[in-house]
């Protein structure tokens, strides 16, 4: 049986999910037997049923000595805040014989535990498959379950030599069409959309899902002062918009947010840089976003804002579109990083590849902090846990 | 019988005598009769025979109806200079039935003359089999045939953000090892590497061909003022050392890299930038490397002589190793190029690799300028020419 086939056909399932599922995360399940699919479906949303019940409903009697393919380690947990049964009973009582999951779940309600409870049950287990690509697309999930802190992709655009905008402030377009669409199809993943109040005045972005299929993020603007205008395109009323801005903003400049519909919420400045100009403290920013149960964000600039966030340690993936043009000057992509060497600069492990004559870089700051439960999970390598009671919702 | 499958193999022969066929294009050649080889061949070097020579020489009567395919249109003229005789007399001596070319010799004495010359004689011709591959490989041997300018290869490496350096100063090494070798390979292929003192005094580069099999290409020094050490690496014996200087260059600096075997030239200096620092004008530059039989050059830097290069118009071909680091600051890799507006910085039409982690991005400034004699072959079409007299040499 080639497990990587159905793992892949799970892994297509699970995308369906992706942008719905939040703050759940995007799973996909194909039970097969005898050569056959006879059940398969993937997590819609919040509250709808686990991609594993999906499919061993759907396969009924047919289930019972199947092969079950889960893209994430199938729940095992009651709380009170979860609307769904244990997936592992589903799966015991259903019949299957051996469930072959790519990752085990960070979650610390599971973290092993469905798996050694389909364990005890007599079911064989093997963890692994597709490990890297399941991780990859729950990878602001894993961030958020471990940490409590928003996983954070910052994007940025740019000419070659490194300029958001020309000498003359033209900005629009420096990346082809094909690399916008593609901006659009990540903010659809994204719980929250997040630019800096300088890219609302220069750009007036709306920040909405549009060149794709996909659900609005919400829309978050960082200003130390509220120093942006109330007719601009963020404060349409296409999808939630909060305004982040400083402790003491005045409460009219707030107010005149507000009146558009926007929620204004004030966090700290940081205290670094007497001299230049306030910026909101990216950890407090994504502390905000938390409490606002948003789990994940994509930063989309301006460059002061992505330096900010770098230089705060408070970024997980980043993706720069290179747009082949050079500019010879103009408005940089990034600030200063405090980096005077190069081993303050240490290369990233990056991922290239190209999109309509643009290049694309991605990369994750530090890969550990997203990895499934183990590091050392290899391939097909046996997963052990025990299944304890827990205390509080998360999946 | 499949023409691309044996162009192929004519490419990769002809790939052998890069870097040693100039002034000469690199050529292959293979005879195919019922589907079996029966004669292959390269050019070597300038003087030794043409591919299609070495391959009916290697055919023998097994030339006879078979099929020749050519990576470049076979010569057809006799001039004082020319140490060989034309192939197209070799190839109807033969008895060959059917010639596949990759393109037509944009060579002024040859442009579609051989190709005539070969259907005089009743022979079939196909044009176009593998023609972007073909006009590739000799794009140096293009341009320069075409317009008596050498060919401009300008390589830089940087960070992501667009640095050469770190604001504290280090240059070594920003891209992998990997990515290093490739420019060794690249020196390689062109007659002469080329730097600004100030690479040189930052620096100390040796420009020589060490990290592959291959031989060093002409160094040279760009310096207004012969400001650069004697005992710098690019003054080894390694290789030849050109040093172009300014006109006002006093005799003792002249004579100070002389003594260390450097062969020194007075350059024009630009007028343009009044109080900016002396610069020697790129065109110049060209001018004296033609004069010196260099055909071609890989402009190595630093940031001012690639600034200078652009902004003169006198680059035909870019190649950007990017490595995945943000600096945040630094020696920028590009300076000013007097564009304002996206119009005045279009975008090229770049090809996209990356090599070890570091993103690669090459294209040409102006794809008009080293395309193969026509710029409408479309593959496989006729191409008409007279066999005229020819008056010097060039093939």
């Amino acid at each position: 049986m080639n497990h990587e086939f159905y793992m892949d056909r799970a892994l297509e399932l699970a995308a369906h999910g992706l942008g719905f599922s939040s703050p759940n995360p995007a799973v996909g399940a194909v039970l097969v037997a005898d050569g056959k699919v006879v059940g398969a479906g993937y997590h819609e949303r919040a509250g709808a049923p686990h991609a594993e019940a999906v499919a061993t409903r759907e396969a009924g009697s047919a289930a019972r000595g199947a092969v079950l393919y889960c893209t994430l380690e199938p729940c095992c947990h009651r709380t009170p805040e979860k609307r769904t049964p244990p997936c592992t009973d589903a799966i015991v009582a259903a019949g299957v014989r051996l469930v072959v999951v790519a990752t085990a779940d960070p979650n610390p309600h599971v973290s092993g535990r469905g798996i050694a409870v389909l364990r005890a049950a007599g079911i064989e287990v093997i963890v692994g498959v597709r490990h890297a690509e399941a991780t990859r697309m729950n990878e602001p999930f894993f961030r958020f379950i471990r940490s409590g802190v928003p996983f954070v992709h910052l994007k940025t655009a740019q000419s070659l030599d490194g300029y958001v905008a020309t000498s003359g402030g033209e900005s629009k377009w420096i990346t082809p069409s094909a690399a916008r669409r593609e901006v659009h199809a990540l903010r659809a993943r994204y719980d929250a959309v997040l630019v800096g109040a300088g890219t609302v005045r220069a750009d007036n972005p709306a920040l909405t899902v549009r060149d794709v299929e996909g659900r609005n993020p919400v829309r978050i603007v960082l200003t130390s002062s509220c120093d942006v205008p109330a007719d601009a395109a963020v404060f349409d009323h296409a999808a939630r918009t909060i305004v982040l801005t400083g402790e003491t903003t005045p409460p009219d400049a707030i107010a005149a947010l507000e009146n558009v519909g926007a929620t204004v919420i004030a966090v700290r400045r940081t205290t670094s840089g007497a001299d230049s100009p306030a910026k909101l403290d990216p950890n407090e920013v994504l502390r905000a976003l938390a409490t606002n149960g948003l789990t994940s964000v994509l930063v989309e600039g301006g460059p002061g804002v992505a330096t900010s966030f770098l230089a705060a340690d408070a970024v997980d993936r980043v993706t720069v579109f290179i747009a082949p043009r050079l500019f010879g000057g103009g408005k940089r992509a990034f600030g200063d990083l405090g980096r005077s060497s190069l081993d303050d600069a240490p290369a990233y492990d990056a991922e290239w590849r190209s999109v309509d004559g643009c290049g694309v870089a991605t990369w994750l700051i530090d890969p550990a902090s997203v990895s499934g439960e183990s590091d050392d999970i290899a391939p097909h390598a046996a997963c052990v846990g025990e299944c304890g009671a827990v205390a509080q919702e998360v999946r």
